[in-house]
């Protein structure tokens, strides 16, 4: 039963990544450095329409790592996997290494 | 007394999909994987007015499958069926399999 | 002393439609089937105009069997009968046999 | 010291129509027929710009016979006489017999 | 230290007339017929801009007698003088005699 | 340390008149007269973009003298100085002697 | 794990500047003084769009020292620093030597 959700107007799907609670070589991360509230974009809808009727597309695209709000977020369960919904409005950023 | 409901302005006419509670063998599925709150749209409605008047169509189509959000959405009763009504807006998704 | 009211901007008048409690052959019909709120629409406004001054018509017209919401609507005696008055907005659909 | 008031932007000045608590022959109608809230139009504004500067006359002029809201509306007394100033918006529609 | 205020963006200044409480003969006037809330325009703003950047001009210009809302405007001293200031869509009208 | 502060979008510096409390001969003065909250324009913002991009400048310039409303404005110490940011919708108008 | 953030829409990532609780010379400033809340932009988004597409850019660049509200900002930890991230409507201006 795998599903794919295509976001309506200008909502961002995102499967938030878990930060490692361990460093690579197996050292506990004190607990307030894996703090950063991010996601991977899975899926973006078609944007929306400004007064003029011109479309405004989503500011982010499929692939980014996105830093996410504190609160906020629709879960979403497909199958296993459980994903997030946001408006593009609300992602704060994104994030490169 | 078969009655069709032509949403008006942005408004979305559907009907829920009640998710299987067993698998086709008929083996029972635990509570928290039915949980996905989608319908069918059954209709649309014409759209709305940009500021300039332009007509703005609603963004999901008859038959589309929808992912619904948890609260919202009027009950409407027509001849022995129940549907629900949604603004466009509301509508998180179209889900695909 | 009959009267007519031509509704302002985009506001609707209505008459409602009592739903039968009984079939043609006289049986009571269970009160949860009776329960669509629903009327004729007597007249409508001119409309409104959008910010660039261009009128926006009522999406209703004379005539039309409408979906009423559950709550809302001003209430209007026009010699002894009674109709209800809503705004364009309020009016979720058109109902067709 | 008769003045006159012209109301500004949109705004619509009213004189309530008291109904009559008693037909032609004098006999006393019952407390409820007579409960419609109307007004004799007596001054209009000029109306209010659109976001284009482009002017949006008032829906209603002088002499029309108007439908009331139950609540709202500001008294303004002017010399002896008492009258009721309303934004057009409020204003419920046109009454014609 | 006379000083003069010219009002900013679309703000009216008003100086409140006090209603006479004694006719020209000296015979005391009832408290009620007093009651007009009017005030004669002092300075005008330039005015604001739509959303275009066009200037909206205030709708009343100096010298005018205007009807004031019962509540509202700030009180100005300007050395001994008392001066009320108010927004352009606050004053409810233009008083004629 | 001299540091200089240009306010962003419409925000206006204000370094605020402290009214004299004694005339020019040293005699003092009712508390009453002197309430006037007024200030001298330190630095204006570049303005505000209206929807469609147009620059909206700030209505009032550098070293005008203004009066402020009675509440509101953020506090701001450069070095030794005191100054407060207002926004230009805020400040109530231009005084000239 | 060097990463950087890029906000999106309007938002401004600054690094704030601790002000220094002594002189150079090494004598404690009293604490009154040292209250300027400011911060150096780190990156800003590309800007939102007004309503009719048209790009609105963000009013301050990276390397401005600008002026903070008291209240506001979410913190961001990027590895071992601390940022703060505004809309660009919030700084309150950018301040200069």
């Amino acid at each position: 039963m795998a599903r794919r959700l295509i976001p309506s107007l200008n909502r961002v799907l995102v499967e938030k990544i878990i930060p490692p609670s361990k460093t690579n070589a197996g050292i506990l991360l004190p607990e307030k450095t894996t703090k950063l509230n991010s996601g991977k974009v899975v899926a973006v809808g078609a944007g929306t329409r400004d007064r003029d009727g011109q479309l405004i597309p989503v500011s982010v695209k499929e692939g980014d790592t996105v830093l996410l709000p504190e609160y906020g977020g629709t879960e979403v369960k497909l199958g296993e996997k459980e994903y997030h919904l946001y408006r593009d409005d609300d992602i704060l950023g994104t994030l490169q290494d």
